[in-house]
Parts: structure tokens; sequence; C-alpha cells
């Protein structure tokens, strides 16, 4: 019998909103009818000003409450890319922000431009965990886009919250776009993943 | 040498704000200069409409992730509360909501109408996190009320901030007089806690 385990990391520098992030990934996939944990570490690397949100996703209790080996990591900066790395599953996907990262020493990687997205296009800041969430959703196969949609819509203050799924729903479009790029099939054959 | 650790778990409902209160408790302790982990387990018990959110606080790394003996229970209903005892450290203090928690098989207790006052006093059943944050403060020797009170600042909508402050600051009040409450004393003694 399969026991279904899927882990998603999200790393980047503090003030980005991957806690806020991590949290809806979680809910959405409750919302799916998971079991799922969400642990965010404010470890040493946090207090340099680095953030680690972390969601396991289960149909089984979950025994051990950390990453044993990431299906998915998004990498907002170098340092959250180079130090997650050795903590993928060998066919695991890296997201990373295509202008901060310039060396990934990874096969199965999608770069994608999010800061400068939400910088130019949103002219904000803060939606840069809103577009990644958005990335990731064609690649994460436990949660749906309507999941992530109503998780957001539930904790994003009203405020923003136009802002924020606008930002969401221009990520799934990027994603998406990004799954069918022969390029990236490409390369994953090219590294025999 | 002595491995300062010192956990918190809250536990309630879905939906009473534990999830954003314990993200706080976490970033307060961050602000602190300690090393934090927190986590949110959406189990088949958060299925269920319950929501346990834990934060471990140390001055080293943390090995392991979850919580070995809770320093601290909040419980803000009667399961959670039955649920989580087992899992407490002989002396640890359990923060109970006293009208939904009538049955509590622990020595070391606080009764607090925390539900109650949420209602009546800020006519907002949301803000039972931020008393419930308030009434542990001056119990937690790691977080100090400053740094609980920026991290709340920093955490919550703007639209509700003001609000939510002081809901704090009167769980904080609640909290200290509890504190010099010669009842709770006897109480310790009584057991011989």
């Amino acid at each position: 019998m399969t026991q279904m385990r899927y882990e998603v990391r999200l790393a980047g520098a503090g003030g980005q909103g991957l806690v806020l992030a991590g949290i809806v990934l979680a809910e959405a996939a409750l919302m799916e009818g998971h079991l799922v944990i969400h642990s965010q570490n404010y470890g040493p690397e946090a207090r340099g000003g680095n953030s680690v949100s972390e969601v396991i996703i289960s149909d089984h209790d979950i025994d051990y409450p950390r990453a044993l080996g990431l299906d998915l990591l998004v990498a907002l900066n170098q340092r959250s890319c180079s130090d997650n790395l050795p903590d993928m599953k060998p066919d695991g996907l890296a997201i990373v922000d295509s202008t901060p990262v310039k060396k990934v020493l990874w096969g199965k990687v999608l770069r994608v431009p999010l800061q400068r997205e939400a910088d130019h296009t949103f002219d904000d800041p803060r939606v840069v965990s809103m577009l990644a969430l958005g990335v990731l959703t064609p690649f994460c196969p436990l949660v749906s886009e309507k999941a992530l949609t109503k998780a957001i819509s539930d904790r994003m203050p009203q405020a923003s919250l136009e802002h924020n799924l606008k930002a969401y729903q221009a990520g799934v479009a990027s994603g998406r776009q990004l799954q069918g790029d022969a390029h990236f099939h490409e390369l994953e054959d090219a590294i025999e993943v």
C-alpha cells in the first residue's frame, strides 16, 4: 500500500509573506481532505533574515513532522536556494526567482521572475508569495486552484484580497505556461530525471 | 549546562484565531533572540473542527520539532483540554476558558472566561485568541509584553489592529491579576506542585 506524503518548502527573506503563504497552502490541502502539518522555522537563518515555511501533506498520520525529502521547493533568493537544495527528493522540482537566484545546481528547475513581477506588474513587493503559490499550483498534485483561492479568501485581509487574488491568478497562468513549455521537458529529458 | 526549551500549545476550535496567535507568539519569541518553531497541525482533529497551534522556544538548536512536554497549554473548549492534558509537563500550567471547559483533571489551572469576555466586552468573538495571548504573557518567561505587542502590530491587519491590541492588553491585565491571586497559589500548594 502506498502511503502518500508530499512535502513543500517555501524559502525566502522575512517580509516576503511566506509564513502566510504556507498557512494558505496548508489550509487548502486540509480543504481537499488531507492531513497536514505546517511548520515555520525561526532558526538562526530566520534571525539572519531568511524564512522557511514547510508544509507536509499526507493521507495518513504524519509520524515524522519535518521534511524527509522535498517534492517541491520555492526559493526566492540565492541563499534560500543553496541551503535547501540538499533536502530535495531526487526528482523534486525547484521553482526559483530568476532575478536573484543565478546558480541552481539542480536539474528540474523552473526559473520565474517572481519578485520583478510583484514589483513591476503589481507595484507591490508583498504579493510575491501569492505569485509563488500560483506558479506552484499546477505542479502540486494534491491542492487545486479552487481550494487555494478559497484559502486565500479566508485568510487574507479584506482590504487587499482582490489584489492578492489577482497576483495568485497571474502566478497560476505563468505556472500553466511553464508546464506546457517544451524547454522544461527537454531539460528534464537531458538530465534523465 | 541547562538547555532551555519551553513549549506552548494553543488548542481550540477553528476560527478562534489560534493559527495567527501561534505565529504572533513565535515571532515575539524570535524578537527576544530565541530560536523558535511554530507548527500548525491540521490532523483528524482539525477536520473535526479543532485546531492545535504549537510553539517551541529554545536557546539551542531544536532537535525534535514537536512538543515533548508542554509548559503551557491554552484550551478554549472541553475536548481541546481533555485531549491535550496528557502532553503536559508535570508542573505545566493549563489556562482554560472557564465557560465551556468544566472538567480539568489537572492541578495547576487558571480558569478565565475568555470567549465570554470576547463576546460581551469586545463584541467580537474573534479577539478570543488575543485575550488568551494576553493572559499567558505574565506566565511565559521568555516573551515580554513589549515583544508581543510589536508582533501583533506587525502581523494583524491595520483595520482591526487597535481592537486586537485592546483585547491583548485586557488579557494581560487579567493574567497579572490571576498571577497575584492567592487562590491560585493556594491551589498550587494544595496539590504540591
